[in-house]
């Protein structure tokens, strides 16, 4: 690698620290910036085509908006639809005090922002797309932590299920054994789907409540490309939904 | 390896990225390509049998009028039987707009044009063959990607089912441990032959109404062995099937 | 690595090995805390929001009064919420005489010790956070090791059930196979969880009973960040429950 | 390994491409001939033991019989039973066109055409021998193959089982996982049995009607130890089923 | 590693050969006594609490009146609770003919008289420690041996159920599969079950039948920290159970 | 390693392929060899206490007479119970015609054979013994490959059902996955188990009626160390069993 490249991995990793709400640049986000850069340099600097464009623009302002709008997410900072590297838009949260503990209504909240993009393609256009795959990835690893790593589930409490699974290769999984019974993957499983398919209805709840909001903010994205917060927040209000169904949200 | 293998391992990697819809060459199509070099340096340059030849140019006018033939897949750009290296004969889409994006409608139409081959030596020959394995591990990929990659699987739900799949080494697989439980899997397995078995009966029904362009484009492909888009398109046209069957298939 | 590093390196170990009421650094420490370093070394010095201050004040207020007040953890020597690395706060236990046996009542006691945080915070806030995963972790292998290491359950016996599972890389583990049926897997699931269950019902119970010296060692801890065993055995007596049922918890 | 460990390494790797029809000595066949020649250097230019001798006689013979009878199995073009390194014997086929794909039709009766060599020491001798190992992995390989990666069951569909099967370290076969669930596992062995026993019942019908030609080959054979296509022929007309026989056998 | 390590990593492998009633050290006392070396160097030496000694020197003499009591165990040749590295005390047996074949009676001795020091233990303080854990493992492995390696169970019968199992890297176990069904997987943990409890029912009815030897043997020991077969057996005939007890266990 | 060890590593090796009935020295005798080596070095040249004696000699007397006594097992060249290495004694069969295949009556007979050592300690002394364990080892291998490799199973098929089993490591299992299904698991372990069963039946059968030439065979062994086939033999037609018996064992 050649110093342009080098220039190239840390800008990806940057971005892909920034979409996960990371202060810092970890392993994980170098190893994957590493297997994009190498997949395809080709697709640096692209133009998107004008039906991918307004897809992205309503799957980030759908991110944006639940953001915004439940208790224990991060407010927005920045919405963009320029795309870069591999990443084809990103809603950049505001800078927060500098948090080291999460609570489960957190985690809940995140994961409904996180699956807000794909929701906001459903309502839109009925069809899902690619573009939430890496929101779909963060989703099933936030849910799952929540059941095996943070003891949130009921179900399975104060537990830890893979106490084996960190490993001395720096946090990368190879070749562990998973430590418990089927009946438990079970359990496990159905936990994960409860918590996520949960979120997905809030996030739809609020989005269809919202959809005028949703309207006005992704057509302005398109147009504009960049939103910053005072935009942002400007469009929401000239666009805020019945004041009873604002109250019912609220709680 | 001497810089004439070199150069035939480029060869067979563009060729399998053309094959895949792909603009650029990617770490699985060199593997690929170097496995290939590697088990059958002698078969280059070969003549097919007669039969064999047949075989394949139904196959790939099978390919080659389903993509044309659904919504959502690319359009025809050329044809060919003329084999090279492993591949046989292959249909190269048309250039199109450079999408990041894809659909789950792309994903069933793509799904249903990678397995016409099949369904067209099925119609004519009543006897699968061998020809449509690679076109058989595509299918079965892309259907796997949607069901666990990208959640359009309604029963599955929007998750991510391998979340530690993807590894460091630039995405081989490696001994990674199946993330969950025997249920799950066996709902994953029903979903993929769900979307299998349902392109596949779509390509069919196009295909048995489309006989006369079938046996029309690959009959003149045994005789002219390449055709372009604008000879393709002009078979099909004094092939069409009757306006009402042309009618039902439209939606 | 320079020498900064290491030296950090060695903190980090040395806090570990504390939290676990070690007395030596043993190899997985300084595993841990290289992971630690690579993974966060601009997270040092950090100041925690206050917030996240007040739940780390309760979770080590809650551990610290359940080591004291069942019979066999290890007295509290000191409580601090001055965070350092990784670690927020902790309870470092008086210096006790080198022991080198341990009881299934130690382990019991250990593990509801270990789940005081996380009960602390519930009954305070109501919401678990992420807080308890090292504690968690923690927990699941003591639990696991009564279980099928020292023959502490009765359903399982006094047997091994990993016998091959402690390899020749210093312990750490790679790659071993189970040795056992599902069905025993089944029955060591449902130990270690009837085990864990019961420890955190038994933290739950001594901590509602003694919920105003849960408060006032938490708010001390808040005003003051450290607190000596004296300080802190001043403040219980200050808060002592009620006489009936303290008796009532001494059995 | 000296010159004539490596002469005898490509002699042996000969032998076994031949024996798999193969045109080209691939990866696989050096890999068993290197295994063979470090097992056993010693029984190289052995002589046969008379049980043994017709033991193999009668096992070629049945091979040779079967691949003439049927319809999509290559012609004979010699048999022998002059042992040499780790093979026995074998039964030349005629050469063909250099054909590409194959049919389901193909692969069914290759596969009694391999099983035919263990009918014919059943009908015989009435009792297996070790002297079908090789024939019965092909088989168990073909059958599996037919289901798993060409879509030839229909129980299973158009569909590759194993797509992350294939590895970069050239096909050889290292800790890949299993990537779908027990269900499916149980339907692919099903369907393999299947295809395996209808075979097997196929070529034991032929070779029972032909046992005066089996008689007739395995005899000459132990008298000549080599027969060409001709004189195989000549021996089949000599002792040709009565025509009725023929005739139900032929479709 | 420094000669005084490598002294102390001798001795460490020549006492855990010692307790497992080897004449020789073989690679896994080694292996165990790296670990413990690298794990512990600073509890070399060390004195043991009051408490520690008092389970020691009973569990210590449990084994010894067991293996002393049982037909097929070894007599006891010396008892320590002298500790030294990791090991707290041990039970030294009669220097015996050297052996080569065991049979069913002497497994299940010997499993009575590992089982021995947890039994004295459960009998006096009514509450299990780690201290059995070594005994434990062997014990697991033992039972394991005479079902899986040594035929030694009716059920499951003359077989040995992991063939593949010893590997060429000196016997340690890496990654090898297991080759047998879950249904002989659950007849092999009932069986190894039944091995276990039995030999536990018998070590705690001797025990129990003796427990003023074990008192007399374990407070001198106390006393005197090491006892010769001399003044063990000498402490037994002064504490010898009734004759009507002491007849019905000689069966 | 010296050229002292040397010399001994292709002493054991010859040895243990001497009682494999193997003409040539193999990877898997090497190894094996290696490990004894290393495990035990002290054992060399040892003496057998009087008990192990009896033991051995009764045990390798039940060898050499079903050996004899079957129809499809190599008679018996040499008996012998003088200790070398790891090896308490031998049968070593007479020299035959180099044969290289096997039916299943001659796996079953060398089943009964290998078993036959365990039956001859059980008739006689009641209680197994650890002496049977290689023979386990290798019965159990047999069986499974009669069942898995050779289609000698009528309940499984002319199949192979582990074709990926051997790599391309020399013929060593490292990692391989299982191919099949529980199902079909289940299945092998019957079928195993029914042929160790049957075989063991039949050895135990032949050896009762045959109980005067045991103790015969085993006492002058005892006296002798070395019986060849002259003596063997006499001893033999010096107890034969009632000429009723002989008859109804010889179908």
């Amino acid at each position: 690698m050649v110093g342009a490249d080098l220039e190239n991995l840390v800008n990806e990793s940057a971005i892909l620290a920034a979409r996960r709400n990371k202060r810092t640049i970890g392993m994980s986000e170098f190893v994957e910036s590493i297997e994009r850069i190498m997949a395809g340099p080709a697709r640096r600097s692209r133009v998107l085509d004008a039906e991918d464009r307004r897809v992205i623009a309503y799957h980030e302002a759908g991110h944006a908006i639940v953001m915004e709008g439940l208790e224990h997410t991060e407010g927005v900072g920045k919405i963009t639809i320029v795309s870069r590297g591999q990443t084809l838009g990103y809603v950049m949260p505001l800078p927060e005090e500098d948090r080291n503990l999460r609570s489960r209504a957190e985690y809940e909240d995140t994961i409904a922002g996180l699956l807000a993009g794909r929701v906001a393609e459903e309502i839109m256009f009925d069809e899902p797309t690619t573009s939430a795959s890496n929101d779909l990835e963060r989703v099933t690893k936030l849910a799952k932590a929540m059941v095996t790593r943070f003891g949130m589930s009921d179900l399975i409490g104060p537990m830890q299920l893979n106490p084996g699974e960190s490993n001395p290769f720096m946090g990368m999984e190879i070749g562990h054994q998973r430590s418990y019974s089927e009946d438990v993957a079970r359990k496990i499983d159905a936990e994960v789907r409860r918590i996520v398919i949960s979120a997905y209805e809030r996030a739809r709840t609020l989005l269809q409540e919202r959809k005028a909001q949703l309207i006005a903010v992704a057509e302005t994205l398109l147009e504009k490309e960049v939103l910053d917060r005072k935009e942002f927040l400007h469009i929401l209000e000239g666009n805020s939904p019945a004041p009873a169904v604002a109250a019912a949200n609220a709680d």
